[in-house]
């Protein structure tokens, strides 16, 4: 049986001008979490796929990188974003940390995706 | 603003007495989201840490590896259990498939954890 469990995002990406640098802004009452993550070159980030519909997440079968020449697979034998629950996973670089904001190189989320955990990496 | 998300597990884990040895038992509804995952031999796996508590969710500074002799460091610079949205990740092996049952080494899920998704690793 399907249980529904409830998250509280804890920031949310800006992406920058520069391609492929973006940054996570937390909420303010999360900054102690980041305390000693300078020190880290990798994390990882575990954000919300925002822009997709509750259709999407009905989808169980998708072509592979969207491809349609390639026949459909499942979508938990991919990393389509189409998925019943659609958390992105990216291991970034982090470039920089003041307070509450990181600078990362590589997060692949939209602008404005909410941002559900950082771990190290 | 901490915006709440709602997501639906989508199976469960179920250790077996081999150590490092898992069973993922997909709830039947997901089955097809399945297809060609025997092909993998790496997967990872998102889950809920089921047995961690509100007030859990709400440490942000932890000592490293519950090591009491180092110094606390916030959470998202950790790979603690402890941080408001407890999702566990694991890279994992992929042993068997029979239907909507996996087999995988390395998951280091709790018994009966919720998983809340799978992604080709």
């Amino acid at each position: 049986m399907t249980v529904t469990i409830e998250l509280s995002t804890i920031g949310r990406v800006r992406l920058t001008e520069t391609e492929g640098v973006g940054e996570i802004e937390l909420h303010g009452q999360f900054t102690d979490g980041l305390e000693g993550v300078e020190e880290l070159e990798h994390l990882w980030v575990l954000y919300w796929m925002h822009e997709l519909g509750p259709e999407d997440r009905q989808i169980l079968r998708a072509h592979p990188m969207g491809d349609r020449d390639r026949p459909r697979r499942g979508v938990f034998a991919l990393h389509s974003p189409m998925r019943p629950n659609p958390i992105g996973m990216t291991r970034v670089k982090l470039l920089a940390r003041r307070g509450n904001w990181l600078v990362v190189e590589g997060l692949d989320a939209r602008d404005g995706s909410p941002v559900l955990d950082i771990k190290s990496g």
